[in-house]
């Protein structure tokens, strides 16, 4: 079946056709209405227009009182300037007085400027004279703790483009441009399988030679964490025929396939030769120069991506960190993505070795430093097949390709992969 | 009503006595048991024990030949090992040949070892001479390219301790133990109210002098982010018995309660005093020296901790960032709150100046180095009323309090306090 040859890509070749490939072959999910509440993490399937200029009208940004900016020049605190008050801005409604003129009008934060007032004293520099005046010790300038009319959106133009992913702010923003719900792609939704003859689920008291199936779970948690709905699609056992009716049957309505185990080229292996035979274009990468991870196989047949992740956790989480959520921003048409890694800075507490010609994640526990300042990085350090090494690990450290190791007392980003513990 | 004193708090004073009374005031949330793939995020009410080794048995982790190590002593390519072939490792099944004595056994990754076997040599390091011998052309030490029985885990000892928070690679390590469901802290509930009489529900047409709620969807999205269950509770105008009537009705039933708006000292604000009236130990900060959200309020009123938030959305969604977090993580049981907070590294673009004697956080946009070396962060100015700034921004960059700024070129830690756009 062609799968004697374990040619190893390096990591950066495989994501450039992998991503590649997801472009050529893999259409974005469907797109679907949900109210705002709902549509947190997924990307906008059409841009947004405003409705009305936001805020409607000009807004004072401070307490204080509301003037025509030039009735105030020169004011100090040795010679201020003296204003009539001719009235109060209510909070949600027009101000019925007017400003200018040397007349004052006295105004909250976010209250509509009267009008003749072109700016606001904040109340700190307004002395109330308590006979209708007050005393001004500071100028404003025109449009001094003013927000204009629009100055947040103008009618017709985008709020947010389409493939915007939604944070908290922007459902803000969206919230304040009277749009209620929008039109964003479904979640992914991702079958997992895992195979194997010596996997059994975790409900199950596993027999000599037989061990729980982790995989499943923690993938499950990787791809919601990402945005995606995990449909756990069971175990099947190193049978060819099985291993083609299981992917089939996980293929039918999913957006992505993950296969755990079999992927190395033991000679069990079945995985490899029933994911080429799902459909063109077929295996893009079987084998990576990386640790842990190098039996990855990364596919697309007939539109369906495939990742096969071996069957350690350690390097399932790794691989499905490197690769997976690069479809599953894709699926969600995530526009333009920077491929933005948030990590924790820390100081290396030991050498990091490195392999030449592989790139290396070694799994990492945060301490606060003794000094004080700042976290301590201690490599957790264990065959990649030890879910405890993952467990007290908080993050992974990245070797490049082609470093020599990292030595102690470097400083290095750390990514928590999983979240915070 | 004694609130006409604004007496300004720094950031750190003011988190110390926050996380001081979220102790001492108010409980964790109730435990309930959860499937495990519902469980992510939360943290366990109670320690788990693992009920049995894992592995279960001694397990390869090549594919390669089990073999007794001392026959392998002084291999070597020019002088090879020889080894009769015993038999081979069913996988999920324990192995009816014996190694040792110059025996060898076929075995895949995660097979059980057969007796007489102590490490695996890799198939790389085998010649099939296919006369039922094999030449080893390697030496191996006892132990090598195995995993022994309860390694991950011992059966009785602890898997997890309680307040461990659950990610997808604590899953996996429960599965592995056999553990299909646990005890966890439920969600936090999170009540969520606006005030201001300007303010209207996002679907309503705002009047002149009116404007869009936007601070309870964008908070709410930041509580379900952090881990909590927000419940919005409704716009409540500028009248302290109203506001009293709001404020309850929302306390019942919740774990935290938000108020956004009306927590400056204008002549408006009746938040303050109706948060003072709900119980002891009451008001605990009420102003602080931070830009944006100089006006925050916290408070915790008979076992429920309230968040007066700025009325505008920047400062809203940055003072939940510092204080709301760490209220759910207490609420959710998380222990030892290690305030882990991942960031990406970029380079300043700009100057960020600071007024002296406050912490102030930055709302910077992300962009490749034109040198293609990591992130330019380039600060968008604008007022924290605007909303706008806050959804062109890609996280925060904080300038510390005893700080007189920050120069263009210097390498800062942008937080993505709203997720990855």
């Amino acid at each position: 079946m062609g799968f004697e040859f374990f040619q190893v890509m390096t990591v950066d070749d495989a994501l450039a056709r992998w991503r590649e490939a997801l472009v050529e072959h893999v259409p974005l999910t469907p797109t679907e209405r949900r109210d705002l509440a709902a549509a947190r993490g997924l990307a906008l399937g059409q841009p947004v227009l405003a409705g009305d200029d936001v805020p409607g009208f000009d807004r004072s940004t401070m307490d204080g009182y509301a003037v025509a900016a030039a009735d105030t020049y020169g004011a100090s605190e040795g010679q201020p300037a003296y204003f009539t008050v001719a009235g109060e801005v209510a909070m949600g409604a027009a101000a019925a007085a007017t400003a200018g003129a040397g007349s004052a009008v006295r105004i909250a934060t976010g209250g509509m400027m009267p009008s003749g007032a072109d700016a606001v004293v904040m109340v700190e520099y307004c002395e109330d004279l308590a006979t209708g005046e007050i005393a001004v010790s500071r100028a404003v300038s025109p449009g001094e703790n003013v927000i204009r009319r629009g100055d947040d959106l103008r009618a017709g133009r985008p709020v947010l483009p389409a493939g915007h992913r939604l944070r908290p702010q922007d459902l803000g923003l969206l919230a304040a441009a009277g749009v209620t719900s929008v039109l964003v792609h479904r979640r992914p939704r991702v079958a997992i399988v895992a195979t194997g003859d010596e996997i059994v689920p975790p409900g199950q008291a596993p027999e000599p030679g037989q061990v729980r199936d982790a995989n499943s779970v923690a993938l499950a948690g990787m791809v919601a964490a990402a945005g995606g709905e995990p449909v756990p699609a069971g175990i099947v056992g190193d049978d060819p025929a099985a291993m083609s009716r299981a992917f089939a049957a996980a293929a039918e309505g999913s957006d992505l396939l993950l296969v755990s185990g079999g992927s190395s080229v033991g000679h069990r292996d079945y995985v490899g030769p029933a994911i080429a035979a799902m459909g063109q274009p077929g295996v893009l990468a079987h084998g990576l120069a990386l640790r842990p991870g190098k039996p990855t196989l990364l596919a697309v047949a007939e539109s369906l991506p495939i990742i096969g992740l071996p069957g350690h956790p350690a390097s399932a989480l790794v691989v499905f960190w490197l690769f997976g959520r690069h479809a599953l921003d894709h699926l969600l048409g995530v526009a333009g993505d920077q491929g933005l890694r948030p990590a924790v800075r820390a100081t290396l507490s030991h050498n990091l070795p490195s392999a030449p010609g592989r790139e290396e994640y070694w799994r990492v526990a945060l301490r606060p430093r003794p000094d004080g300042g700042g976290w301590l990085g201690e490599p957790v350090f264990g065959a990649s097949g030890l879910l405890h090494t993952l467990v007290a690990g908080d993050g992974l450290v990245r070797v490049p390709r082609g470093s020599e190791g990292l030595p102690a007392g470097a400083e290095v980003d750390v990514f928590l992969f999983g979240g915070v513990r």
